[in-house]
């Protein structure tokens, strides 16, 4: 029995999102499946956490306790061969039997693309938020440090989720803007609520739009309230970069 | 009677290229319904060439002769309401009554997006040529230095293919290594015989790889023979950016 540490990447489009449901079709689902038709390996996975639907990865990390004869290295290929091309294992590597992918993650790192122009950009319609228009950069900037550090998030959580303890710390944070109108905003936390960085990223668009203010912000951020914060930006431009653990 | 210039930018992934044809959808006929469907134009379309199925585009050009009362600068608009999210119109502007989209070009710029590394990339996947194995810069820029300049390009192009010169000017090229093992070619040259781009991304691949030596790349231009020249790289890689008129 040897305990696997996947790293994956996919395009979440045509999924449902990463945990199983009893309608949709998941990745999670998705990857169980590849383990099946790779030798019968039947296994539970331990994601590092959720992504919606639509949402895609590079870098989410999963582990699974498994039986198999399948030598490590050559994991990512045998399951490759069985998953569907938007679905891909870049990585396996053992670790001690009793690492979670959840319970241990450190931080993760998500980028949100946005893209600006008059029009929509059919090439990348599912992978980023088109907002038409103009934004100011110090207003995205601005809204962003504004944010950074350790809060009380409560007010950018989808209401209705429930967790023990809403406050997080925005470690870093990184606006790169590339050409023809492409934005793409890294945020790296040491945990994130649900929806955390789509309502981030929709409140820095009204900020920068002068749709809210500053000081609105600010104020959402203390008071803690939802309908303070800005909108919540579509799943489609957002990706799961990465997954730090102590490893 | 107006003559419309049109700026179109498509997704080719879902569709058999850009030409009207028997089977299979296709770019120019979503276009024609479209007009139709704004307020019952029936329009023949002049593309400024074909791109084959799953080629993407920034910069297509097409001109039509427009009988209709919507203005000019609110045909984008009026057409995309009636476009896939895939085909998007992105600009619209008068010209003289006998400009011609295809026989008025005077070059054009293609970009080709590489990919290299272990494992394909599942968000990228319909957007780029995905290469395994390491690729040599220099013998990259090498492959795209012999092919500049004006050349009989016959050797790279498909066979069966009938034109009545196959002399072509490559006015430019350029490679830009991005994030992430991502490489974007771009080549501008006075015209391109059918499948020339391909061709020469394969043969520059080819020879980045060790599998065909510069003198056999000189020798295949010099020959014309397209057995000499490299593979054809496949198409979902290729994005017509640019058409050039004298307007």
């Amino acid at each position: 029995m040897r305990n696997i540490l996947l790293n994956l990447a996919y395009d979440g489009t045509n999924y449902s999102g990463w945990q199983i449901q009893p309608n949709g079709v998941t990745i999670e689902e998705k990857l169980m499946e590849a383990f099946r038709r790779m030798d019968g390996s039947k296994v539970k996975i331990i994601g590092s956490g959720r992504t919606d639907a639509r949402v895609h990865a590079r870098g989410q990390r999963a582990n699974v306790h498994l039986n198999s004869s399948v030598p490590t290295e050559r994991l990512p290929f045998a399951l490759n061969a069985k998953l569907p091309p938007d679905i891909v294992v870049t990585g396996a590597r053992e670790v001690p039997l009793d690492f979670h992918a959840r319970y241990d993650a450190l931080g993760k790192t998500y980028r949100y693309r946005l893209y600006t122009g008059p029009f929509p950009d059919p090439i990348g319609r599912n992978y980023q938020y088109h907002v038409k228009e103009k934004l100011e950069m110090e207003g995205l900037r601005e809204a962003l440090e504004i944010l950074k550090g350790t809060h009380d998030f409560r007010g950018f959580m989808a209401s209705g989720s429930s967790v023990k303890t809403t406050t997080r710390t925005i470690e870093h944070v990184e606006i790169r803007w590339r050409d023809g109108g492409t934005i793409d905003v890294y945020i790296s936390a040491n945990g994130f609520l649900y929806n955390m960085v789509r309502i981030i990223i929709g409140s820095m668009v009204d900020v920068a739009k002068g749709k809210i203010t500053r000081a609105q912000l600010e104020e959402a951020l203390k008071n803690q309230k939802r309908a303070l914060a800005g909108h919540t930006a579509p799943p489609q431009g957002l990706f799961l970069e990465e997954v730090r653990y102590k490893l």
